[in-house]
């Protein structure tokens, strides 16, 4: 039996202005049709495995379980970390949570934000890995390089673990080289990047938990012991979670255990880690521009050019990132895209909120748009997905015009209920208690006007909601 | 008597995406708080002149208007021309226009959309040019060179007309010089940039004219004979316009007439006829950038970014020109901005707008943006001047949503008159005769959501129009 753990808690800012806070690089359609946390399930498409684990931040909870529903692989499966406590207690929680499930399962540990092109191969090693594990080793996916990166750790190999099996015992980790030595990494052969998947029984991975971070298991056994299942969500307790000591699972345990080996892998991966290695995984075209949405080009070349909304034009460009989104746009120089952090520093500290949030802010009940604001007024559009609800609240400092472009809505102001359909309107007063519903088959759009002195969206009083926010 | 006659007639296209065929550049705000137009009436302050003619086409009438409004020299005083036909028949028009109010003046012949910023220099220049006009010369200003450039025609100077006035007689008009051949005409000194910039009687330039292209003065006579004002505007009659040959003023008189003597300035002129040469007037910072909006920099030199809405981030960025508007966004290297024509025509050809009209739309009662739209919806934020009125109207396919956000707003639907003030909607049928009015004192902002199966801006019934329109 394998149990996919998939880690999606990276809140990176190297992917930004596309990656925020709120909407870090595992939830975004990054390459094709769907989310990266969306292909790191369907690439194991093929195999036999249960409903994937998937650890994330609360802050990300929603995103997380529509990206799953939308797949059908949502399933009372998102673990939710009330802080972050870097690889090795996350593992743990999941290695718990199967255990408790009354199960030992293969764990596959995935991260959600990883690009693999070849899914062949990627299978042909999870097979290698699965004979390993089955026998009580930790197996660790190494990526046999095709650069001198000097962003990656290592691992070096050590001896076969068997004449024909095409893995190795792990001689050593080593931390980022230079340049130098990493292109003598590259020449020996004898060296792997260190991706960061693993493999591995789960009472194996605890009782080698146990020996050498024993603090860390406890920890992460009181952290889980009393959970139950929320909704879609499993969460940790925050408390006792909190104090947990934060290590990676190669300092916990890869780098001490005897039971550590390496399958190599070649199988196009790559970690997504800037702008940069996206442009190098795109399809481009002849003049090897990546190019998405609508992009007008003249005497351009090299670059990565991405349109969100309205048009992107470029004239005489070379080597040069274009990101434009409804409220930013990033122009970089593709060899300098790692200073990208910089600017969100700037954002940060100026007390912007690009860094943090889209303009179009997704809920548990679907998402809004802030499409125009002024003094005293702010107008959004409102999408809601059939079934959803927004819950009962009421504004202290606002006043709302709910107009139905698509869809059916079902209104409660004081307690009167009425459905609304396309081209009709409805007027909440100031202190009006309020609920709106999507009754229907088809996602409900419509536009508020809101009008008032103050239009915070802390200017809310929930009276109950059914996402458990009140 | 100086009555300044000033050209707006330009559709640049070099200034996309800020400029747009129905927003040229002469309307544009591109250095400091006026716009181009505005900066060349101001620019005359301190000078005894009559209220300016500007000439410019019948499709910007409004914008011109309004723009004359704003400084308070708007008083009948702008020709539309209904067809282009160059500079020779332009100026013919405001002589005429001249004569017939019974007065000689001395013409002041500018571009709206070129910058001085030495207005001292340029206004010795014109009290030197005075002098000779007055003594029936045909004047024009020459741009003393401080580069080779290949851009400009030039003007060879002859004699001097005195030995004090600084002023010679004009040699040779020439086309655009080659570099080496512009080298040559700047170690020369002999040679001014043809400006196009000019000072005469109305009179003599007529006479002028009628000597060397009868056939042209005929026409504008013609086209001009029975015109009255309308509004604000002097309509010259189409079809005797249309029939008039197109000629420059170079052409048509300035290289054939005898009396043309060329008055030297050096005041900081250019014609900003590029994204560079905008670069080059701008104020820098120290990283020798022009930044104007909400801009983030990190590493970069040399750039000019303008972020109209939203922010624009730069890294590691060098000699790139970076411009946000609403819906399109240039990202060109500094040397190559030329070529920007070439995604002006790639839009014309995919059938795009954005060549054409920005997203915010201006009309003669204020103006509208498309903030957000789908299948059967529209919404756009409107805003009314004081004292101004929508046209009387009615549409076949769709209903819409008011919703008054600042002001208060008039509304009649069916012949029911009603005042609304802020938080305030109505709604308008399909099929309902309709008109919306700013009675108050300041800017009428609201919302409209429309809703209906084609949203086409021609979709509209105009029963009565107070710009003309109907």
């Amino acid at each position: 039996m394998l149990l996919p753990v998939i880690m999606a808690g990276g809140t990176g800012s190297r992917l930004w202005p596309l990656s925020r806070e709120l909407m870090p690089k595992q939830f975004l359609k990054l390459c094709g049709d769907t989310t990266m946390l969306q292909a790191t399930v369907q690439r194991l498409q093929g195999l036999e495995f249960e409903t994937p684990l998937v650890i994330c931040n609360e802050e990300h909870r929603f995103i997380a379980a529509e990206q799953l529903r939308q797949i059908d692989r949502l399933n009372h499966n998102i673990i939710l970390e009330p802080v972050g406590r870097n690889t090795a207690p996350a593992i743990a929680l999941a290695a718990l949570t199967a255990i408790r499930q009354g199960q030992d399962p293969l764990l596959l540990v995935l991260a959600a934000d990883h690009v693999i092109q070849d899914s062949e191969t990627f299978h042909q090693a999870i097979a290698k890995a699965t004979t390993l594990a089955q026998a009580d080793q930790l197996v660790t996916f190494g990526i046999v390089p095709t650069a001198a990166e000097t962003g990656y750790g290592y691992i070096r190999r050590g001896v076969a673990t068997s004449p024909t099996d095409q893995a190795f015992s792990v001689a050593e980790f080593v931390e980022k080289p230079g340049l130098t030595t990493a292109q003598q990494y590259l020449e020996s052969g004898e060296y792997y990047w260190n991706s960061g998947m693993f493999m591995f029984k789960a009472s194996v991975y605890l009782a080698e938990l146990k020996q050498f971070r024993p603090e860390i298991l406890a920890a992460c056994e009181a952290a889980i012991s009393n959970v139950e299942p929320d909704l879609d969500f499993i969460r940790v307790d925050k408390e006792a979670f909190s104090a947990c000591v934060a290590d990676s699972i190669d300092y916990a345990v890869m780098e001490k255990t005897t039971k550590a080996v390496v399958v190599p892998m070649a199988a196009g991966w790559s970690d997504v880690g800037s702008w940069s290695s996206l442009w190098e995984i795109s399809s481009k075209d002849q003049a090897h521009n990546v190019h998405l949405g609508q992009v007008f080009q003249h005497n351009s070349q090299h670059n990565y050019v991405y349109a969100e909304t309205g048009i992107v034009a470029t004239v005489g460009l070379q080597n040069t990132v274009v990101i434009q989104t409804k409220d930013a746009v990033l122009v970089a120089a593709k060899d300098k895209v790692q200073d990208v952090k910089n600017i969100v520093q700037q954002l940060k500290a100026a007390g912007r909120s690009e860094h943090y949030i889209h303009r179009e802010v997704y809920r548990p009940w679907g998402k809004y748009d802030s499409i125009d604001n002024g003094s005293r007024y702010q107008v959004k559009h409102i999408s809601v997905k059939p079934g959803e609800k927004l819950s009962i609240q009421m504004h202290h400092h606002r006043a709302e015009h709910w107009i139905v472009v698509h869809g059916t809505a079902r209104v409660t102001i004081n307690e009167h209920e009425q459905l609304l359909t396309e081209n009709q309107s409805v007027y909440i007063p100031i202190g009006a208690v309020h609920s709106l519903e999507n009754p229907g088959k088809i996602p409900l759009e419509l536009i508020e006007v809101q009008s008032g002195a103050y239009l915070g969206e802390d200017d809310i009083v929930r009276f109950s909601d059914r996402y458990g926010r009140s």
